[in-house]
């Protein structure tokens, strides 16, 4: 059985590595607090018997195959870098539920036919640099992996250089342990499985996702002095693409939905209209073709707004993923597991982006999903019940055992 | 007369002092820019012959006494801080000009029977500390100057270290030069003048300005994983405030100006819903009841606003200041003056914030306005034509010359 003390233990832990003084958990992809979340579960890795091994985007992976099958491995995983004041489940719940698998099957003297892996994926959050997912596009080819280490992110440092910085620009082609199969347990970041009062989401799918900064440029002029009618303000402007957004994505059938995260007006001076406003747009929908209408209406807002405010707008593309879907067979082996269990399941689509996702460009893959308090996440308050963590641990393990053949 | 050349160049050569590695000029309130600033003006004071002196709250203020009658002086005066990415013209003009009338009048070997004063006040603009015109409020008795001195600005400085720090911190208390009068000249910052085509514009009152932050608490949740309709977007309700300031500035008479100069999201990350956003507004009126109107109604719509996003609001007031009305004398001086010189000229109201409106409180006062170029202010663009400054600082002249009895 899965370790649940030891498991829960180390996810405690992790929540203190990259706290700021104000007692926010922020370990933003390369950053120093990242660097210290990677050195401890590389430790922990390697006491757990891995060959752990470093990409050229960072991945973490390490390798589990006691029967030295050299065969392509059951890879589980996610990720360790947060978002800002984040949360302390979102990520590392798969990365520490995949090694307590891997050592309760060690600890019981199991000898899967097939290998296990476990991957801590760089950048997922993509809060740092875009776009989210990022070490795990890379993994799967989806991007070159030197137009990724170019990556600028929000404080102008390049990720290639951030990585080399910490001592995680590892030597190994990113793709060079190619999987058989992939299996990630995350929470679920979202209210559904609490709503509805069931256990585990066996994922079949996750939606598009869209990610867009808009600059809009207006003209600086005083406070005091300038009528509304011949203002250019740029702020204004942003404010009503905001308030826009919002009705678009409640216009539809509700499955939708728009967020504007960032927002950054310049000057920034109290009496100055301002000049320049910067913002991302971040669209998501379950279907591709809505997602598409809705990436076009934003396209035509955006010029009606520019000749309505006398305002330039221009556009730059941070992310686009279209839907997918996982595999049939993994998530059928989910639900089997949890039903085992005697755990509550049901299939679901994640609204948020994962790893998997781009690993079932590589390999067949799917994910388990266990509730989040409240549905809250990317927020300090982010919580999962403790069984219901060691639940998700339990059919992982089931799931990749029958993966693996054990 | 008023030795243009050497007016325009000072103004030229101030405008070079604060120019960032971008090549815009910033010279915020008690800055090592402002230092540098006050430090060379200071330095033309004295060689124009005047008693320089620093108060509490670190007003320039020079005192030309040739007649020694230790009486009231006429003071002229404005302020050398800037905005953000500022104009040339906006304050220098007024102390440099006043500085041009001084020696204007010594070179021609005119004793004054009442001194002549001359002031650049601290923190004009607001920008850095609020409210604006802070050095003249305090000069003016309307604030007490441990109060000031105790401001924290936009970066967390306190104005008090920071002015100790540049080596403003003075010993004269506040206030001390009591004036006779006080004359201001300054960029009109509006498009009145030039549209007319009128040259200078006699200023007989100024509207109120209310300065406010507001500050709006959402719950930071996943971009992707929750639904539109559990959202408490910090970020989607500000910009629903900021729409809603621009159509209740707009449906009244055209006379109200609402500005939202600064806002800030938290934690600003591209897919986080802003769990916080803290906005300035910024309103004006000439009429000092249509702007506790609009006040009111802001107060109302912020509870509506907090109701319907399901968010907190609270409101910190950075600024207050009724209308003003100017002295008639003087306006009617500025009037005379002007027409005695073959300029055009009108009488106006003030869109922008002025030290004159504060030393109103001490003694008559008014003020001189030239045209600005596209009516820009708060923009490198600003400019004033060259002729326009001139005939403004020598209309200044004249008026001084008529209050001092010269
Ligand atoms: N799981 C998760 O929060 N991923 C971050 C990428 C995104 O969905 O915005
Ligand atoms: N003249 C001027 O720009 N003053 C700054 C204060 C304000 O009006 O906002």
């Amino acid at each position: 059985a899965i370790d649940a003390a030891r498991f829960l233990g180390r996810l405690a832990a992790l929540a203190e590595i990259g706290r700021d003084d104000k007692g926010r958990l922020t370990r933003l992809a390369a950053s120093e607090a990242d660097r210290a979340g990677r050195d401890v579960v590389a430790g922990w890795m390697r006491e757990a018997g891995l060959d752990v091994r470093v990409d050229r985007i960072g991945n973490l992976i390490g390798l589990w195959d006691p029967a030295g099958t050299g065969s392509r491995p059951v890879m589980m995983g996610s990720h360790l870098d947060t978002v800002i004041d984040a949360g302390a489940y979102d990520g590392c719940t798969g990365v520490l539920a995949g090694l307590a698998v891997i050592e309760a099957l060690r600890h019981a003297g199991r000898i899967p036919p097939r290998p296990l892996a476990l991957a801590a994926f760089t950048n997922e959050e993509g809060v740092r640099y875009a776009p989210d997912m990022l070490g795990s596009l890379v993994y799967a080819g989806g991007l070159p992996v030197e137009a990724a280490l170019a990556t600028v992110g929000i404080d102008g440092t390049v990720l290639g250089e951030e990585l080399a910085r910490i001592g995680y620009a590892g030597p190994e082609a990113p793709g060079f342990l190619h999987p058989h199969s992939y299996v990630e347990l995350h929470v679920e970041q979202g209210p559904v499985l609490e709503r509805d009062g069931i256990a585990v989401g066996a994922v079949e799918d996750l939606q598009g996702i869209s990610w867009q900064e808009v600059t809009i440029e207006g003209a600086a002029n005083h406070a005091g002095t300038t009528p509304m009618s011949l203002r250019r303000d740029a702020g204004v402007a942003a404010a009503l693409l905001v308030a826009w957004l919002r009705e678009r994505a409640r216009a539809g059938n509700g499955r939708s939905v728009a967020t504007v995260g960032r927002l950054r007006l310049e000057p920034d001076a109290i009496n100055v209209i301002p000049a320049r406003a910067v913002l991302t747009v971040d669209l998501r929908d379950p279907d591709a073709g809505r997602l598409a209408d809705f990436e076009a209406d934003l396209a035509e807002r955006l010029d009606a707004l520019a000749r309505e405010e006398d305002v330039t707008v221009t556009v730059r593309r941070l992310a686009r993923f279209a839907p997918v879907t996982f595999d049939a067979g993994i998530v059928r082996a989910i639900e089997a597991a949890a039903r085992a269990r005697g755990l509550s399941v049901r299939r679901m689509t994640s609204g948020a982006g994962h790893d998997a996702q781009m690993m079932a460009r590589l390999c067949p893959a799917a994910m388990i999903f266990v509730p989040s308090v409240g549905g809250i996440s990317h927020n300090p308050a982010e919580r999962t019940e403790e069984a219901d963590l060691v639940a998700g641990a339990e059919v992982l393990r089931d799931v990749v055992m029958g993966l693996s053949g054990v």
